[in-house]
């Protein structure tokens, strides 16, 4: 029996499991969807992890991660193209339906915000061209505002959806609940994702109370105080129909606890907790 | 000398000084406005403290803090309202310039964001009667949205001059970069707040890379990233002219120094890399 609707980003698991053994693992339980991060496609090898993935008619919802654009000089942005470049080129070598963009924040001892995001515009604008010749489109996630020194400077969606329309086709947004739940304009914004058909991916987990590490304590679903629910409702009656991605980074938790536990839970909150009782038609 | 244009939030040096002793440690250095809490005032007794600020000529840039509106129940919504009522007594009694507002996050045991917001805007509906009648400006502070659950529920500058425009007259915002720095929309925002008369209050601190702690890690000023002058011109271009207050919550570093050594950095700091060279004048 397979979970429909449910993928495991392997950053959730990435302590325990090769990306082999996340395959097995994930198979295991019923689910079939996965989104893998580049140094695990490195650490197996970028064809061995083809093969593991296509042999398995894995589904891939995302690979993480292409961005950091800002740097302090030319060739440190050039070599953030290149290296994007390089996401696109493994992207389409496991079939992954999207590039995950983290698009990085301050260049090294700047504090000018503004030119970091014209230099993510700029960077994300230079790859498109690329994305689109090998037809794989870029989610742009907008991470949570107190990443925005160091992980991202585009921190909402409606800063991400005002740069997608700039920018044209091909290009979208991950919609990760743990960045996004607070924003007031959320509900507003994910009708407006979704009316432009930029809605590439749906992140979940929970936000804690407390939250004891800025990164590294992401809940599991049902444990924190996001309305899941509520916002999965907003994400389908905007059109989109894709599975909801688990992606827990946890370094005290469920990086510590067993594989099967983690995934095994993935599995039980994802049905009571996140998946919708009545689809939402919209109608 | 006085050093003009400075003023002191004592959540400052709350570890190293009662009122009394923080005005007279303010005063050696040449500091003539603070910005007590509540606490501290209860500490001293009211009477006694606004004694204390009187016959030192203080200027006190606000009290911290009335808000904390939501709550399960009808019994504890009123207990809110009652709360900030007495808050707005203490205000008037130290001649404070406003009633610093932290709004109050989540009820416990509830995800339902938007329910909490509108407790909050309720709230301050009713309590502003009573503010006007004292004519004692409320001063809603926006916090940093990793505060949503637990602290403040209102999170963006927007979002605050949303609701201070239903509300009419007598409400504005206390601008704190820690909390607004990152903002897409911050400078335009600023501009907004300033054509409505609505910037009571402008905070000052840094944000610190890495940042260790969700809220006893701020820095000082020129220790993080923040851009403090280029907010700091946009927010004397939009007609507000008050004093920065500094405001640094830090258990492991500048709670844990001698006062006197804090309040001289804030000094050096404020003079060195918050103050602007030229005044803005806006023409």
């Amino acid at each position: 029996m397979s979970v429909l609707g449910l993928s495991i980003n392997l950053a959730t698991v990435r302590m325990q499991y090769t990306l082999a053994q996340a395959v097995d693992a994930c198979l295991a339980q019923g689910i079939t969807a996965i989104a893998p991060w580049r140094d695990q496609i490195e650490a197996t090898g970028l064809k061995e992890a083809a093969a593991i993935i296509g042999s398995n008619n894995m589904r891939v919802t995302g690979l993480c991660r292409g961005g950091m654009f800002p740097a302090p000089d030319k060739a440190g942005l050039a070599a953030a193209i290149e290296d994007n470049n390089r996401a696109i080129d493994e992207a389409v070598a496991i079939n992954a339906e999207c590039l995950v963009l983290v698009v990085g924040g301050l260049p090294k001892g700047s504090r000018n915000l503004p030119a970091a995001r014209e230099m993510v515009a700029d960077g994300i604008a230079t790859i498109l061209a690329y994305a689109r010749e090998n037809h794989m489109p870029l989610a742009i996630e907008p991470l949570h505002p107190m990443y925005a020194a160091d992980r991202a400077c585009i921190n909402t969606l409606e800063q991400t959806l005002d740069i997608c329309e700039l920018l044209g086709d091909g290009i979208g947004v991950a919609i990760d609940v743990y960045h996004v739940w607070w924003d007031p304009k959320l509900y507003a914004q994910i009708a407006r994702a979704g009316a432009g058909r930029r809605i590439l991916a749906h992140h979940i987990c929970d936000w804690l109370l407390p939250t004891r590490d800025l990164l590294l304590d992401r809940g599991m679903m049902g444990d924190g105080v996001i309305d899941l629910k509520s916002i999965r409702a907003a994400i389908e009656a905007a059109g989109y129909q894709g599975p909801q991605e688990v992606e827990i980074f946890s370094s005290e938790n469920w990086w510590k606890r067993p594989g099967e536990e983690v995934l095994g839970t993935c599995v039980e909150r994802f049905l009571s907790r996140c998946q919708l009782e009545q689809p939402v038609t919209g109608e």
